[in-house]
């Protein structure tokens, strides 16, 4: 597994990229969609691209743990939105990192920060390189001589767990399969499956707040987290280990959502589940979009907390292939380690079927060791290799999502898809919004959309920010979240800084500056 | 209701307080409890307090909304802690506040702010006055002139209700039976009663992050909490309304514990519940204790969330008289408005009796529209009037708790045990010690403990802060955190700053240097 390459360009490993087959079908499908021939283009070759000189050269003992070769500064120039895969794609990377940098203990990140301190270089944390909103992009901000990346990539290894407690303590390198695959041997599970779980890491999570696998009530990784330990220029950080606390304000609340500009998360002890043993899911069908709403804030409020509770409007079921009648479709399920879940299941569905919802016989059961539709989830994961597919095919397609009440959901919603809509008219001449609601809480949704629409060779990023301003606008007068859980980075920044309260900035620039009082860390992220 | 008098040195309200008959009982119990007479006493009446004069004459636009009459100052001298009850009974009230405000708006309060900044006068934000820590006592610290307190009282209505959303946007000062009173009229319940529920603030919930009723899951007023606005001496700090948001660090963590050093809570949107309609409960009793925590553990670990999951041990269980027999006694409970609970429950007991429990018949059933036992309730919420009765008693009585891992809880209780017992014997010639978990979390308990011994007339402080020293001694040595819904305020203060991370400290104090850069407020608690 350690021998198979990843993409410089594309999501993922290169042999799971579609294949000229897939490919092809693909074309002749949205060729239809989007009315009208596909400019496809092959990706300018690794080999091919052009990089600037390194701007610095950094002392020995640094270079032992460290690389300028073009193919570790390549692969860590963006990280995975739609931007970075149309710029990688065509070669264009101007601002690469410097140097690349593989820490393997805490020692060695120290050095790099009396290094980069001392000489104003920039330092640009990388998990897994997976962030959609331009969280590890190697920007050469004023002030800065210029910027490395530091990969958590070779601290990757559990190092203790308690079954006793149900924890581990993790090294922030590890990403998503091999975390698993660990805990696994133990009996135990994180179950944390963002999209990106292939290639992101555990101290991306937290450093990103990611949404995972639960629709309700523990979606974030936040609540995952007993304790955590972060590296500073100003010496470590590291929170108590207690299940929960009431003295002042949570330390570890700080660390979750920082986005590398207060410190390396090297490492946390997670709360971990037995794996589940009993699984109860159903589809349930809904002429109407409202009623289906309906039934799932009802759902949200039961206090059943379903494990997914995943709603999709008509065009996701189409697409999804979940319902070819024009329905709305909630994907519902329950699992445990614990306990048999017919009465959680039977349950929700009367609550979904008195609201105007369908239950399909074939899409029901309740079992012992049953899994997750396999189906779904290899759609779910496949989803980014796709959305690389689709660049190559002269498609631009991409994803936003949001978090809002109840009461403000069916206005933020008519007026994302009109306005999504009339961007996608002016920049594509037309295209295709969908939604589905990936978690719910009890006062209100995570809704999460799709668009596409046809590129224009060479015109693809300001097609894309066409459309991303009119989801952001739309998301902003309608009382939404700029994220749910994709995070800030440098793309959703004017809309943090518009939605935090005023203060708020001001409090984490003091914070920034006690911690990282030089500014090295990923400057013009976040804050 | 408005008319009853609250002791100006017990808790609550006079009428409430045991009368002699209770008295008597309780005196003649303790006695042979604690071998040898008590030296009974009665209060120093309010009229014959003598009060310093008033530091400070705030100028007449303020003394509006504001007194200094002795029983204003009297009232608002100290918290309800044991150190509180006995110098009030007394009559030793040294520095109480100069005057006490009762703004009506958040004009008011940004005038009090200007006059305190350019005065050097420090304000105590004051809820219900319940704190057990010293967080609202108005000690003059260096650099102040003078101290006031800013009560919440006038700032306590809903101000709206989304029945939708299920949330209601309520002020600070709203107490826990009008909070309850006004939310029921729309069939709503925020259900949160911590043990000083009849006389604390939402405000003050929120500041000092207590705990509340349920055992599992939501165990603290934290996650209750869509939004929150706070007034700082640099302006409001309102945070967004969305249900959940992967935003960059959650600004509402910030005010969350904060304990009035960075602000004034004048109101919240909180997430509501329907009235539960469904309850269904069970008494579980165990010979070992040690079988009882292995139980009440994988309970915590099913998935099941009971809202109550109190663990009780035998001195407990004697004393609430649910065992005679010496036997530890879990106490479970299942509730909800939208499904019955036998499955819940039954599930639940097969866990529990499969690890060594017993139920008990007598002390089981699963009904729609039962209540939680009355008993347990009232005694419950009588608990502190019965603390303040023993001061007068002469019986020296007070609690503490923490949290801490399933792995450490034995050698932590262990310790506890010992050196409250060693600390009790060099302080009283003896006393009772005794433990019950009041939350329970997938990765460990919040065990909390109560404690009593003889008062010696004159020295009970000096005896109380023998016995504290001995139990914060064990916590801090066995890795438990310092408070797990007591908050900090001034007595846990060298705990927290010996608990939270170092750097952690500094980064409170550049935040508090943004949000009050006069620091006037709160001086002295948590920061």
């Amino acid at each position: 597994m350690s021998e198979r390459v990843r993409s410089h360009w594309a999501w993922g490993y290169e042999d799971a990229f579609p294949d000229e087959a897939a490919l092809g079908k693909l074309e002749k499908r949205l060729a239809m969609t989007l009315s009208g021939p596909l400019e496809r283009e092959t990706a300018v070759p690794l080999g091919s691209i052009e990089l600037p000189k390194p701007r610095i050269v950094p002392p020995y003992e640094l270079r032992a743990f460290g690389s300028d070769a073009p193919s570790d500064r390549i692969h860590h120039a963006y990280g995975k939105g739609y931007r970075d895969l149309v710029r990688a794609f065509r070669g264009d990377i101007k601002s690469p990192p410097d140097w690349v940098f593989y820490p393997e203990s805490e020692d060695h990140i120290a050095s790099l920060f009396l290094y980069c301190e001392r000489e104003d270089v920039a330092i640009v944390p990388f998990g897994g390189g997976t962030s959609v909103v331009g969280g590890v992009e190697t920007v050469l901000e004023k002030g800065f001589r210029g910027v490395v990346t530091v990969s958590l990539a070779k601290l990757d290894k559990v190092l203790s767990v308690s079954k006793v407690d149900r924890t581990a303590r993790i090294q922030g390198g590890m990403k998503g399969p091999a975390l698993e695959t660990a805990l696994a041997a133990q009996g135990l599970t994180l179950r944390h499956y963002p999209q990106s779980f292939e290639h992101s890491t555990l101290g991306g999570w937290i450093a990103t707040r990611a949404g995972g696998h639960f629709a309700t009530l523990h979606t974030h990784i936040d609540d995952f987290v007993q304790s955590v330990r972060m590296l500073t220029p100003r010496g470590p950080f590291e929170t108590h280990k207690v299940p929960a606390s009431g003295a002042g304000p949570a330390p570890e609340r700080f660390i979750l959502g920082s986005e590398g500009a207060f410190g390396i998360i090297v490492d946390a002890t997670m709360r971990l589940q037995e794996a589940p043993r009993w699984r109860a899911q159903a589809t349930v069908s809904f002429e109407k979009m409202d009623d289906a709403v309906r039934a799932t804030r009802a759902l949200a409020q039961s206090g059943l907390h379903p494990a997914n509770c995943r709603l999709l409007d008509p065009v996701e079921a189409l697409v999804h292939q979940v319902s070819t009648r024009g329905d709305a479709v909630l994907l519902l399920a329950f699992e445990s380690h614990d306990h048999p879940l017919e009465a959680w299941l039977e349950r929700a569905l009367s609550i979904a079927t008195d609201l105007g919802g369908t239950c399909e016989e074939e899409g029901r059961y309740s079992s012992e060791k049953s899994q997750e539709s396999s189906a779904w989830k290899s759609a779910f994961l496949g989803a980014p290799y796709l959305q690389s597919a689709l660049v190559s095919l002269g498609v631009m397609a991409d994803t936003f999502e949001t978090a809002c009440t109840w009461e403000s959901f069916p206005a933020l919603d008519a007026a994302i898809r009109a306005d999504v809509g009339d961007a996608l008219g002016r920049a594509c001449g037309g295209g295709l919004v969908s939604c589905r609601f990936t978690h719910v809480y009890p006062d209100g949704p995570a809704p999460y959309y799709t668009f596409l629409g046809k590129a224009t060779r060479g015109k693809e990023l300001e097609q894309w920010a066409t459309v991303k301003e009119a989801a952001l606008g739309a998301i902003k007068r309608g009382g939404g979240t700029v994220t749910h859980h994709h995070a800030v980075g440098r793309w959703h920044k004017a809309g943090y800084e518009s939605e935090r309260p005023s203060l708020y900035g001001d409090v984490l620039r003091a914070m920034k500056q006690k911690l990282d009082p030089r500014g090295i860390l990923n400057p013009g992220v976040l804050i």
